[in-house]
């Protein structure tokens, strides 16, 4: 970026506090939670929406590109500054965060930390259900940009589904309005569905009205212990097809189980082979019925054993050991790619078949946790970046997992985004057709390709690369 | 269109009884639920997505316009062939109705209509809840074109929220599928919930994925008599942040009552301000508990009688005052003008405040009813289409309803649409800027205009007409 852009960018942004350009603050913000490294030009931290009106401007006059950024916890690369430019740090812009409990709406800022609207909203008895495992450091803008997931969205969906209305700053540095405070609003096309997971592209969120839900009075969970993971699926499959919805179905493999009693013996069964935790809420009565209802189930496919959590402390006892699962792999090996690939929901025994061919094939340590109850499986693979060989491996074998979810009818990406990580794949999944009829609205929202570019689209030929 | 090009569409689609250009099968397909009528030039039932295909890559050549439709029950003119052309009539694509209870979707033709669809779940304990009141007779295609609501939207969302993938043809007759059977997905833009309620303008929808849940084994229903209406709207707060999420939370003011009673007497209070019909579901045990919070919830605010169902068939004579609303009114004029303004929650009774000024304003029969738990009303007209002296005060008082909507906080349409209807209002609530941004999608996926012209995007100067 020219030392000319660079002055005129300070003088919009007159806070030498808020504009950063030293090497150090620089790196500080040339990564996130994928991989990869990239430095931007210019880093600053915005305050208002006249502020990012005047900079977006100034990007289209001048032709740089502009990466938005919450807290960079996002796992497939959506916020790294691949072309250099300007990183537009959104943190800053927390000043709102209003619950209105009449309308069942929260108002707030891109940069206010998703956990902390979830305590605002417990404060009027109401519940923002989505709940993706980064919310106590994530902001509520990254997880819009990235329409993130997490455990609740079995029951409940994922952030997209609790969007009713943006304030938006377009490529182009306008401000609009899409939807509003009424749930049902079909005025024209949706803008607030498409805006939301468009990973930065389209537009800069600088406002979102969240819909928010009374909370379920009372929450049931359960640890079901498996000796065979074939029957875990079964019992998913019965539990869903029995009138019960679970706010939570999660399972890990006999992998992670180890690797949890490796880190911080919890007392899980090292020789089972899948542990499904399962949760309720609603009603007190209803969750009680029906978590006795999922125990008969599992007991009836053959669970090994079955524990009830009577206190709160014990339903946060059984919940820790899918906590752990992340802290733990990590220290298997210090590199850990994280994948989302999402199958039907019937089709994860074969998923789990695939998965294991892939982790024998290439011989590496492949680990499986996830969001079975809704097919949002991660599995983990467990390396050394460091180690150029394997990373070669690690290369081919995530190809390979995308090439099969495909293929059992799933998606590239359940809840992480496509970012840089997965573009080079985009094709496989939507066709060529697909994927031009995305790009045409690109192209004709951000004729200059100024917001986040590098991200969604594969450029000509672009590979997977993880062996720098 | 010339007779060529009538020709030309008669050999791609090689059977004289699904192509029709005879006056008398052009006037049937003139006009719809909503107000006008206009000819089309011919008339073409297509049975395969091929055939379609064929049809749109002829009308790109030929530059002649598509009107995709289904049932035409329709009440903002979407499916109206303002400017002549083709019009695609999709009830005969209506081949698929796949239930898939391991994965909790169903696959569906357009043509299939919305009723078959519950009926189908049903019989796997499975539930579809999008319920717009047409479902027996509209097809599921039109219920997506135009995003369609319904009672359920309050607890379980429009029918955008169980759409998960589509099969399209592209307005320049190319086929993409988007989405996919899993529920999580987050590969690229949302082309699903762009294209859901886009109103045919950007594709034509020849197969959908749609999600379904279990369905709730238990029902209970209670009706409410009010003698204050601001009474009523202080009720549907106090369940709503009680913790109680209602299935469907229905009003009828005095009008609606009176009309009712004079077409045929049920036995409603003809001097009650307002009637609420509230349906909670779930697990049994949760459902009676909390019928019975609601009503001494209601008691409390001064309700002066509340009627509990005991059984099924007193539950379908509570709901059958609610469903007499609309036959009854037709009783009074001829003609309806169905409004679904939609206002954020506790903008309620301002709102009843505001239309009761606009029909003293306008001296107007108006009858409201509607799903005032989600802020959905329903204003009606009733009014008489020959009287054009009468029908300059309806679209006067039209246009201030839709001015109070926004000025509120709400949006023109909840779950009808924009069509021809609304068209002239859209830049009230979106701005130049938002109404610029959709256009551009509409440009750069259907660069001849093709599909559903005259829709959605107000042409230079247009003004509501229903003065003929």
């Amino acid at each position: 970026m020219e030392n000319r852009v660079i002055e005129e960018i300070k003088r919009l942004i007159p806070d030498p506090k808020r504009v950063m350009t030293d090497i150090s603050d620089l790196y500080s913000y040339s990564y996130d939670a994928s991989f990869g490294t990239y430095l931007p030009d210019i880093v600053v931290q915005p305050k208002s929406t006249e502020e990012i009106v005047r900079l977006v401007q100034l990007a289209n006059q001048e032709k740089f590109p502009i990466y938005p950024r919450g807290q960079a916890t996002g796992l497939s690369g959506g916020s790294l500054p691949v072309k250099g430019g300007l990183v537009l740090d959104l943190s800053k812009m927390n000043q709102t965060l209003i619950i209105d409990p009449d309308n069942l709406v929260a108002i707030v800022s891109p940069g206010v930390l998703t956990a902390d609207i979830h305590k605002a909203a417990e404060q009027y008895g109401l519940m923002y259900p989505p709940d993706p495992s980064s919310s106590n450091v994530s902001t509520i803008g990254g997880n819009l940009a990235e329409n993130s997931g997490g455990p609740k969205g079995l029951k409940y969906g994922v952030t997209k589904d609790y969007v009713i209305g943006l304030e938006v700053v377009t490529p182009e540095g306008k401000v609009i309005r899409t939807g509003g405070k009424t749930v049902k609003n079909v005025t024209g096309y949706d803008l607030t569905k498409l805006i939301v997971g468009s990973e930065g592209t389209l537009g800069i969120i600088t406002e979102a009205i969240l819909r928010l839900i009374p909370k379920p009075p009372a929450t049931e969970t359960a640890m079901v212990i498996f000796d065979d993971i074939v029957d875990s699926g079964r019992a998913i499959s019965k539990i869903l097809t029995s009138g019960i919805l679970p706010s939570k179905l999660e399972l890990m493999d006999q992998a992670s189980i180890q690797a949890v009693e490796d880190y911080e013996p919890v007392g899980l069964p090292r020789d089972a082979e899948a542990i499904l935790l399962v949760e309720v809420d609603g009603h007190p009565l209803a969750a009680k019925d029906e978590i006795e209802k999922v125990k008969a189930i599992c007991i009836g496919l053959g669970a090994r054993e079955v524990k009830i959590a009577t206190t709160k402390e014990e339903r946060e006892e059984l919940w820790r050991a899918r906590k752990l699962v992340s802290p733990a792999i990590v220290k298997i090996k210090p590199t850990k790619i994280s994948e989302d690939a999402t199958v039907p929901r019937s089709k994860i025994p074969e998923m789990f078949k695939r998965l294991k061919e892939i982790k024998e094939k290439y011989q590496l340590h492949l680990v499986i946790f996830g969001h079975a109850g809704d097919g949002n499986l991660h599995p983990n693979i467990i390396t050394n970046k460091l180690d150029k060989e394997e990373m070669k491996r690690v290369e081919k074998a995530v190809e390979e997992i995308f090439r099969a979810t495909i293929e059992l009818g799933g998606t590239l990406s359940g809840e992480h985004g496509i970012g840089t990580m997965k573009a080079p794949f985009m094709e496989m999944e939507l066709g060529e057709v697909g994927l031009v009829m995305m790009k045409r609205i690109k192209e004709a929202w951000d004729p200059n390709n100024i917001l986040n570019p590098g991200k969604i689209f594969p450029e000509p030929g672009q590979k997977l690369v993880l062996s720098e």
